[in-house]
């Protein structure tokens, strides 16, 4: 029931373990969270495998999603304060921090990496598609939704918008870095959020900080640090995923050699042969993914049934550091010595590498160039954020990469046949590391 | 790799948010939370349809399980200062505790009114039976793998173990006090779990409490009574709750009517008619459930069909309160009314009743007796909590029912045909509350 | 800085661990806290001699009184929503919580027993009399100061306003029950403060609470209940109080008989002969009694010294369970034998009493009325609390009295020339307990 | 009541709002606790000043000695599953941990630098001299109080010991920095302890972190970092600070030149004339301060009357930012003006630098050289944690100074008669600030 203004007759509240509670006023926002779309979220796990790292973080996007709208909710509030804008705009901010995610589907990571989707584009085709999030969108006015898009895919002409729901420091990635702290147990994502939200500033193309919250914005850096190295690119966690790839590279293959599947895949044809439907992929959820896995568990291909046995009941892969200088050296070997063992190496022999450029300073015309932090000095002028703050300053830039060599080492070691090479493939890879 | 007297050779932690670290130092802990049946407990969720009220709710009974083992782990480090046993029994204690939810599947609760199966039977089975479980338990003897099920049975000997595990006061409700009121975010579930283990004193038959702890067993009791009205009990879940039976119900009467099914549901068969093996059960969890629910979206019955949509897209019934009393006078018309209008009252007409009886003494002879708690006076002596308790006393006993009637809203409201049933209906449920 | 509507030029805020941040809005406010009187309060602990007994319970009423100032803020800001009225109003309410206790002295519990001085008159005369906190109020308006007064005395003419200050549930027991949980360390005081905020409902002459919000009415009554009887009635606590009233007495006793002080009481003579004045008063902090309390450590009188001692070094009294009835028959003779023994039963042999009335539903005429907690229902009308909550109506008007002896077990235990009175007293006491 | 191997009958618990509960199981400890010099720490706060910036923090020192016993205890409690030593060792390590800072004295920091006291002197002095603390270490032998001195003064020969107490991670940082941030209510100093403790291990002549905790170890320097320069250093509590020195230098002067005190400063005369004796120096605390600064707000000497009230009201100095390179140019002319418009610059122009090294690696030969921090490789050699830790390597060796100026803002606002040189002392004072 809601009021010709479009706000509730009563403010609804959600608990959240989070943020405490989550405010709804708006009809606009409570019909889209009844979305179906959006309920979908509930069934995807906002940080994929590492549930089998970190056993507390089975937390969906529904929640994290929920999360980002209500620090946008709080950020518009105290933004409010310092600026007048159309009625409007708020309402396509609190939209698009909801709705960011809407495009993800089950660990998105991994199927993009195979297939090459991207979520980004399924969220904006459920936005502006033939969905009940558009159509409860459009309810707002014609170029409701399109407005709510280009927000997300920062094409939006006001940039300030933009800022707040994707830059360096932004609603989503505060909300995840609390959340998935929280839902981990670790201490490494606290900052202080009300802080931050209290000295920020509007300006005509991004949200500035006052410099008297610099060390807020310095913690929220270092936080976003810790969490990326210790949670997030946490070898376990990337074990499922080299596994998981390598299932759905594996159903890919067997699919083009007509292999006759117990368990046809009918929901990722369309996916393997890019002719997916927006229906189609709003049906795809971790379930899906469930479903199929614990039935190609019992399919006769060796392979696909051991990978998925594996990422079902976690056995997973061991791993040694990798040294990719060392790569040409080593490489052609182990391959072949994992071939000659019975273990075909594109499946049980992974490189996987993973890196993080943890702040950046304004780079004109690189690749990926960001937009730096900006701090307010008490005179009203701007400065870059790691000029200001020595511990920025020493980590702004440097791009850290980490490579690792992922293996059964359990068939390895069940090996009896082929002691020779057994041993061999130890001493290689205990020589990748060692280096 | 463990040493000769089963401890591993380095204790393995778990980061865990409610407890912060879970402790393992024995292998076979280790090697039950690898077997497959544990895992499997990670795609079954502890509060089934909670995550639609407290969208924080998503967590597994794999934490839970893993919670109620580190409880235990503290218990049985507190209680051996006090006493000495067989070192097999701290085992078996340790075993028992983390195994004691295996049998669960997915909405068990639900499952098993409609299934009449019994989760505990299922423990009984994977414990005991074929399964990597139960491999692993008879590693440690002969009789291990039963003596740990007897626990859970609650029929071992050592009656003092199985106290520590089913009681009014224990491992198992301890652990989910704490974890339900952390996941939902609710701030009711709080107690002082550290003082309580450390007044625990152990006794013949059960661990008792020293007096000077009376207020940190209140505080637990009260807790309790919070979680079960405020969150076990939220008629939203119950909504979710009513649903899910009546899809289980509608497809096994499609499937004695031989309806045909789009997807059949192969994997309930041998539910439906009782031949279930170990084997299918342990394949059951919540994505099956999701899998087979998103599919009947599209089943040419409407009933399952919309029953399935509901549940995958949170369109639930709503509910009024509902006075048993008044059942018998209203209840025919009401029935006959929804049938009028094209609404089959098994499906769209239901009463959930719940009931909690907070703390019981000890009522000789009484179906459900409940083994009271007890507290060690500063003489040596026991007593009933409820008679050193004023708070304990008044809540001792009582048991606390809640009827609600459940029906949907929506499809009421958007009726235009029958405008004078409507009506009526809509008086009939005002008078059944308003009573 | 203020602007013209009184407003500060920017918000000002305080980093609090109970309530993240206090906001100050008005100069008003702002310039209230830099008040001399109120700074002061720095120097009062909020929970007197329970240091003693939970280290962490050294907080001060300035920290508490910024707390209730800050909930009285955020419960105005809810009822705003609800109701209009005059913005000094607001002023009012919030300068009257922020001052509600400004007229406490040190260990005011103990001082108004033994001077029976009454920390609400100072409070009425700091506000009303020659004070800067007069003088701040008094740029308000002629009549502020007064109506500030009046709210706290509770006779201001808006009985809504005395309700959110003082009631059963009011913002100076929602802060104190979390800040003395927060510091003591204990769980008890825990309940959903923004909850109750937002379910509040202003009605003419009390605020009430929504219906749905019952559940953390409750949970307030209970962390309540658990409080009296955990914290702030510990023995522990008491047996500081009760030797910190003995060595007042002394003091005053030893000025009576002309005993020359080592270090004359100066500070205390006016509030000895009750000639007090305001500016004697403020001065009147808790240094200023461990000062003397320390300087009579080394007074010849060895009563005061003892004492002096004891509270100093926290060597304190133990005590015995009290049972009234068997005390006419026991208290003479121990008296006697106390006497006996050169311990005198004026300062050695001590009874305190604590007792607490949870909740009161209205009991019309009876002295301490209270004005009980009423809900509204869902069809508006009004129900007392505990005619709708079971576990309210099981503690409600039930008085709990606790009786302990206290005595310096020590000096009997070093006894050793009154061997046999020694052990008649002994177990007198244990009698005394035991019964 | 303790058993003949020094552990009391039963262990006694402290609740504690940092580390929940403190345990004590030794009758030494438990002894220690209860003499009269560990019980006066009571009435010295942690922090100083502080609590005029972060109302929260008026936590003592005694509760941060607890604190710091209870890491001690658990850190020892993990090293002994690594390594045996003589129990007495252990006993020495918590006596060390639990009396590390009893020497302290009221706002320390102060009174060092104008006495030119030294409370590690002090601290000596009343373990090994004639105090209760020492009469109670001296039943455990002849030698034992010596023992914990030497630990504390970093001379012990057992190097582990001391490295467990005093070093750049110790149980003495640790503490401070978790008490610290939960009473400020500050976000900064959270770490993970229990990871900590878990992965040292004991060398030699120090405790290492294995290698996989060394995120631990970084999160746990950063905190350290981001309190010195959050709430350690921050300029009101440094104005405050100046204050207090500048009044303690006034006393001292105003003796010297035989100024006539209305309140003589009897306890502090030893002190200025470097006689104190350990009997005098224990009967300083915070209330012995605050008594003397209230009286002295009633003085003649206007400089003394007007610092005390500002101390006592806090009404503080203002400050700007100061280059020290500046100095030169501007210092002469700001004290010539202050001097003529009556503000004695010695009082009322200071400037106080703060500065800190985050973390140092080892740099032999050095003043004030530090034993970094290492961590245990998995092949077992130790590497200095600089270099494997970029964000460690980024603040290393790196000092960070921060220079201030304070005066009194209020007295140069209302000064009316100086217009012109109240004027260039404004224009010099941003000068200062801008360069």
């Amino acid at each position: 029931m809601a009021r010709p203004d479009g706000h509730l007759e009563e403010e609804k509240v959600f608990k959240d373990p989070v943020h405490r509670y989550i405010h709804v006023r708006d009809e606009l926002i409570w019909e889209l969270i009844a979305a179906r779309e959006f309920q979908r979220l509930r069934r995807i796990r906002q940080l994929g495998t590492t549930y089998l790292t970190f056993h507390g973080a089975e937390h969906s996007r529904f929640t994290h999603s929920l999360g980002v709208y209500e620090i946008m909710r709080r950020m518009v509030e105290n933004l409010e304060k310092k600026m007048t804008w159309d009625p409007d705009e708020r309402l396509v901010c609190l939209a698009a921090a909801l709705l960011h995610d809407i495009g993800h589907g089950p660990f998105s990571h991994s199927f993009e990496k195979v297939f090459q989707t991207d979520h980004e584009e399924w969220t904006q085709a459920i936005i502006t598609g033939d969905s009940e999030v558009n159509a409860v969108l459009s309810r707002m006015g014609e170029d409701f939704a399109g407005r709510v898009a280009d927000v997300i895919a920062k094409t939006y002409d006001n940039k300030l918008i933009v800022s707040l729901i994707s830059s360096q420091i932004d609603a989503d990635r505060m909300d995840y870095l609390l959340r998935d702290a929280f839902y981990t147990g670790v201490s490494y994502g606290q900052f202080d959020m009300e802080r931050l939200l209290r000295v920020m500033r509007p300006e005509e193309d991004q949200a500035v900080f006052k410099h008297s919250g610099m060390h807020a914005v310095e913690d929220y850096i270092l936080s976003r640090y810790q969490m990326y190295w210790q949670v997030y690119f946490h070898p376990v966690t990337r074990s499922a995923e080299v596994i998981l790839s390598r299932i759905l590279n594996r159903a890919r293959e067997l699919l083009e050699e007509n292999y006759e599947f117990r368990q046809q895949p009918v929901h990722f044809v369309s996916l393997f042969n890019a002719t997916m439907t927006l229906e189609d992929y709003v049906r795809l959820d971790e379930s899906i993914i469930f479903y199929y896995f614990q039935e190609w568990v019992k399919e006769t291909d060796p392979i696909l049934s051991d990978l998925c046995t594996r990422f079902m009941d976690r056995h997973l892969f061991k791993y040694v550091e990798c040294d990719p200088s060392q790569q040409m050296l080593i490489w052609p070997e182990l391959q072949e010595l994992f071939r000659k063992i019975g273990l075909h190496p594109s499946y049980y022999l992974v490189i996987d590498s993973s890196s993080d450029l943890p702040y950046d300073f304004y780079r004109p015309g690189e690749k990926d160039e960001r937009m730096p932090i900006h701090l307010q000095m008490p005179d009203g002028s701007l400065r870059e954020l790691s000029r200001e703050s020595d511990i920025v300053e020493a980590i702004s830039g440097k791009k850290r990469t980490d490579h690792k060599l992922y293996f059964p080492a359990d068939l390895l070691e069940d090996q009896t046949t082929f002691a020779e090479e057994k041993q061999r493939i130890l001493t290689l890879l205990h020589q990748q590391e060692g280096s």
